[in-house]
């Protein structure tokens, strides 16, 4: 792809002027990541931000988080609601702290683009308390289980210890898998990308092949985000996603 | 629980007023992690902030580290020398450059403590080097090797390897374990959160399997242990270190 | 660049044949990794193993951290005493844990390649409790100062907290950065790919920043460095260490 393409594209996505550049890095952002990865085909322009997201949340270096927030809001691509949305999910699979930091920046770019466009920016409502879900406890338990058997296609642990049964049936599957806002997929898509970048090989495995084994995400549209997640969190961990996926699909075949 | 009392721990643990959730990440925060985790019986409030402040060091994400340190050091359930030396142990396991960061803050929070107390905060004296321990090679490397067996479990490695020789036997073992000012128990802590983080099978492993084989930490505060990692560094690692502990438990029962 | 020189240059770097690319992520592996990035003039591929060899060791995918340290190994460009010399420097910057899985692997690879060339593979000697340094603690604090100036070109810290003095004056400038094994500039490029990935902000700005003003690495390495280490630990990370090393530069024209 010339550079005209890649500048085209780099507009596009990240809502400004493609910087001239000056060093062989700056040159393979343009060349390569928005030259070859972004413009591919296959996977949505969305799809694609949630993997970005993930990632520079993850890496948790502030400009690229910046930026990436800032388009994302920008392009109309992401609602202000799926991004806060995408903070608990990220929350959960990649932690509080980072979570806690890329929600700060969403609010502060949210309030730049209405700053810019001329429009008041005036303070979130306190959500309703209702949103909380099921406070029947058996039946939160009993509904997370279920969740947990939908979203993960193997058996739902006993709630044995505090992390199963606070943490799992109660709360993630209890509740945010289970919340709107974001469609199963997205969260599938999220949930990936942060697996990818904790590579524990088992929590990788069965997020991996229940996103393929449902039929949510195809093989192709996994070979996608492998290839988005390498540019934005490394050949390293992408070639761990990348080998999983093709593990999973090889037995699948057999 | 209620939101009340959710709001209630969250002023004990973080020593300030919660804020009212506007986002679906600010209101799990209240009712999950200040809800449902913290106020868990089973692990003491000062042993889930060496839980929490390891995640937050290790995330990095900025206003986190310094929220935490702020409410260790501000509700009086850790002493500054405490959180120095958490600072040395935290740079073994999670690296320099992270605990050089937490270091900072730990130093500008203790000072805002102190002006907010109308306290004056001179700096801080200069160590005695004799702190630095042996100074006799071979002894240190003979008491560094014992030290590895009484932490570890097994056998001390030879320092065939730089790693191994002025790495573990020499530093790791010989000076930082035996230094004063945390107890090993909370030194398990710590490095358990650290290798929970980092991942690396064998580490892994080893110090959950040392910390439960050794007694120091009963299956029941492992438990809890994982579930306030969780909730801090993501389910994605929780999941990881929770089954490791779960399958030493399993074998020791065998 | 074509197929054919890409798979040249991926067999000369990995020291074994190129495998057919069948997912978008392979074909980038080859064409942008293999074909764009390695064969870069600029850093010799020895320094692009360092960079290369600290993000896989802190990705911790284990595939490709057997597949690169058999590489470095196996073409030469490495010694295995450079390599573990490496691990303990890694060790400091990245932390103990993944610094003992990486060891683990050198001595697999090591083993496997004496295998494959017929050759004997003993244990390694025991070293010399005399390579462990001054033992005089004043003497050692004084000359880990004095290094501290000279690899970070600003002034000491005094020795007021276990980090400072146990940690950073009497181990790693008392000891770790004047070890023989590797030199003062090989240790810079490990150092800037570790706190690349760490991305605290002061200790990504001091070493990036020594390492340009020292005229170790001129700001043309260091460029290439930023993109080899953008292709194995993300364009994320790579966003911020190559914006600190132009400010850096921009601030040193001025």
């Amino acid at each position: 792809m010339g550079n005209a393409a890649a500048e085209r594209t780099y507009r596009e996505v990240m809502t400004r002027e493609a910087p001239a550049p000056a060093t062989p890095f700056e040159a393979a952002t343009r060349d390569f990541v928005f030259g070859e990865v972004w413009p591919r085909p296959g996977l949505s322009r969305r799809d694609r931000r949630w993997v970005t997201l993930t990632c520079v949340g993850a890496a948790d270096a502030p400009e690229p988080i910046d930026e990436h927030v800032y388009a994302a809001l920008n392009s109309g691509d992401m609602e202000l609601e799926a991004m806060l949305e995408f903070v608990l999910h990220f929350a959960v699979y990649c932690g509080w702290p980072k979570a806690s930091h890329i929600e700060g920046v969403i609010r502060r770019q949210w309030a730049r683009i209405r700053q810019e466009r001329g429009e008041e920016a005036g303070p979130l409502p306190v959500l309703d308390n209702a949103a909380l879900g099921l406070n029947d406890w058996d039946e939160r338990i009993r509904r997370g289980a279920e969740e947990f058997v939908d979203v993960n296609l193997i058996q739902a642990p006993r709630g044995e210890t505090p992390y199963t049964h606070a943490g799992i049936l109660n709360f993630v599957f209890g509740h945010v898998w289970q919340r709107p806002g974001l469609t199963r997929r997205e969260r599938r898509i999220i949930t990936v990308a942060c697996v990818a970048i904790d590579d524990s090989p088992m929590p990788l495995r069965s997020h991996v092949g229940a996103a393929l084994n449902s039929g949510d995400i195809s093989k192709e549209e996994m070979d996608e985000i492998v290839l988005q997640f390498a540019a934005y969190y490394g050949f390293a961990k992408g070639e761990a996603l990348g080998g999983t996926a093709d593990a999973i699909w090889a037995e699948r075949d057999r």
